[in-house]
């Protein structure tokens, strides 16, 4: 079976319209702009490749309603949002979809206490399910998934391989955690009595909203008490660590190697660059963005963007960077006036 | 069952006093301050959080020895430390805990060269146990755990499900290690020959001690040869990286997002915040504090409180912090005295 | 069975020369050189060691050929590279190399429909092994590692316990991935459409090549479409983040905790020190080394060091940090002209 498809197809299937081209030229695969040969399409979703524009071998691009340049010899598809509309092409190309197939692998290790329509749901080989969890309908658990007891998923989830969800954590609907993160680990807590630091019990849950997804490699600790908390739709990258009772707003995104303290509470739509490390207890209100590496050290009461240790605006912050590329311009500016001072003061005493 | 209890008996359960309000009114749940519902019991352990004592609908909170301030309608007692004494609240009212129930799951494979009594360990479904392993009393080891071939594990530890213990690896009794943790990866080691990087065999081990607790998605590598050594009582938070032949002290703290390079020795009653790096052979003497995100570069050798990058003495860091921010200040100040010394130029010329 | 050797046969054994010593002496064992007691050998690879000489009790010791100390009463044997000879050493006295011991666990969930020869590979127990699979012949699987669907492994290659290969993706010959690592999560790709972030197909792979090894807890994404790639003989460690459709070259060396944003392109024989982030889409040429916690923030062209953030090449880091160290004496100065140029000014108005 040939993936094969006409520009004009191709326009059709990502709701654009075919700005220049043959409709009758066909492609037969897909590739970024950088390595695409002839006979596939591609697309600019990004200003940074427009100097690749010159030199693709692509047959056929995806480009945005605004696009203006001419480019000789290939079929221009305008369309609203390339890197959006690509993953139509993507999906044509791509490899068939994994079927949802219900059913409770032989090899799994299920509770008979666990409650879930075996037809409803897919548990795969090796996957541990403890007493008194519950799983929604369309929910998938892949190979060597554990997940604890007293456990709630809601439907649709999809938790990938070897990830691990702890007693008693909540899981919305649609989401999904991908392999190696641990969803319910004891959150860092300690007092210090007598030379030792002496464990605090952590008995909390994690609550997990609607539509969130969680990378691989994750850590997001169960809450001393009542609940650490992730609010519906927010997405998190690889490596992210979340303390006991944080709770991060909706749609929000942060991104890999992110460290949120004990107790933080973030808004809605708060985005967290690479890297970046919120202190404990803080409060972070809707609509902030903070940029990589940033260590956060106060509470942030007004939108907008932040950088530095410790975060500050984003203009101060490059103000401040500014001012310190200017230190040796300083120390010659002042060599030059002491310089100038000394003639003035010895001209006075000479005067 | 209800958990209601009154006031009085609260005040016994957390060995406190109550200063304020009736015996006999009751409690029959508990929350955090900002988040109590009348009838709840709550406390008040970080001064951070005094303002939301206005606003708190707690009907009981748990204060300390010297708390002053007059609050109407709220039962108040009185605690040395009202963190830690929450603790026994949330016994009362949290989850049971889980019983330890001993025995080997039918699904677990368990090699017929392992050593430990069936009747006093507990080991999960899925679990993988190695020729030669050896198990104290008492110990705990989740669904999923996998423990390489001669690996040696004290009395009453707890192995959370699906974490990794490497070939020989040497747990000490009441050791708890959370998801996704692997314990004796190999030492990143290499020499470069002819161009290309040439592994190092790793054959050490890793050895820790009593009462160490490592959270979730950590990774301690085994040593070259010899042992890297996490020392008793030591405490590490979430996705912390410790290279080969690192020793650790006693009693540490080391939050989450840490790295130490190989061959780093820390004493005792080191305190690493989040994101730290120590670099590579260093050494830091008992007593140490190194701020979040600050990276050490050389040996560390007096007590005390270090930031930034190159770690500097805290107050150091501090002043070059207050300096930076003077910078503009600076250049307006050079500015007036370009002018003001050039109207004195001026004027000498003209005098 | 002892493993005593004579000074002249570990001489041998190491391909070094016997400069100092009797050739009959012998030693039983082997440590650090600031842990070694009398009867052991050491080497010397880092001349940060050098003060240990003075205090190390070793019986023998691997020095560079360039080695004029004069130390009595100890063996040394001099070796071009100490540190690499030792490995010799430790290989002598070690643990016996796990053997390779083909077959398939009796408790492995192995799909019927993969390929591989079943006398030829070693495949641990709860490992889980989907449709379509290949695996090359030497390689070993490791206890609890999930492998899925159409993945195919090259020969010689280790895949630690607990680690997940995801669907369709590729390794190499000579492979080594450690434990609680995570090949082929999806890529970190929302559009954000009507106030929520929605998700973009991540359809592609990732492609390993040979003699790549990748520590534990690390994660790379596959590509939205197309490939990530890990170049051959690139080493990564530990907690290591490679997000979707980036390609890293050859002979890179990654050290713990570092990111990699989205398609960025890395040459061959990179080194990315630890903690470092590398912003999305950018370039990187051959030969650069980014010092511990920098970030890259645009393309780099010219081999080389760079450190800071944003990283720049490293002389200029280190004059910036240098002026930075003077503003305290910058502020002294511009005191000192203040009260200068008005005693001037004083005296010119009273003049």
């Amino acid at each position: 079976m040939s993936h094969k498809i006409t520009h004009q197809r191709l326009a059709e299937l990502v709701g654009g319209e075919l700005a220049q081209g043959d409709p009758e030229g066909v492609v037969t695969g897909l590739n970024s702009i950088t390595e695409a040969v002839p006979g596939e399409v591609t697309f600019l979703g990004n200003p940074r490749y427009l100097p690749a524009l010159k030199t693709t071998k692509a047959t056929a691009i995806l480009v945005g309603g605004d696009f203006a340049e001419s480019m000789e010899g290939v079929a221009l598809i305008k369309v609203a949002n390339p890197t959006f509309a690509f993953s139509s092409v993507i999906r044509h190309f791509g490899p068939p979809a994994r079927d949802f197939t219900p059913g409770v692998h032989s090899t799994a290790c299920v509770s008979s206490k666990a409650t879930f329509d075996p037809q409803q749901v897919s548990i795969g080989p090796m996957a541990v399910v403890g007493d008194d969890v519950v799983i929604g309908d369309g929910t998938t658990i892949g190979a060597g998934v554990c997940i604890g007891q007293g456990a709630r998923l809601g439907e649709d989830c999809f938790l990938h391989a070897n990830c691990t969800i702890g007693d008693r954590c909540v899981l919305g609907n649609r989401v999904i955690i991908h392999s190696g993160t641990v969803i319910g680990s004891d959150g860092f807590g300690y007092e210090f009595v007598k030379g030792r630091h002496v464990k605090i019990d952590q008995v909390g849950i994690v609550q997990i909203d609607d539509d969130v997804e969680i990378g691989a490699a994750c850590s997001v600790d169960r809450a001393r008490f009542g609940r650490t908390w992730i609010g519906a739709g927010t997405k998190i990258d690889n490596q992210v660590q979340i303390a006991h009772n944080a709770i991060v707003g909706k749609h929000c995104i942060i991104v890999a190697h992110v460290a949120l303290a004990g107790s933080v509470r973030m808004g809605d739509y708060v985005t967290l660059a690479g890297q970046v490390a919120i202190g404990g207890h803080l409060e972070i209100c809707n609509q902030v963005t903070i940029l990589a590496k940033s260590g956060v050290t106060k509470n942030i009461t007004e939108p907008g963007a932040y950088m530095g240790f410790p975060a500050k605006p984003l203009m101060e912050h490059k103000r401040q960077l500014a001012a310190q590329s200017k230190i040796p311009d300083l120390m010659d500016r002042i060599r030059t006036l002491e310089k100038r001072l000394a003639a003035l003061e010895g001209g006075k005493a000479e005067g």
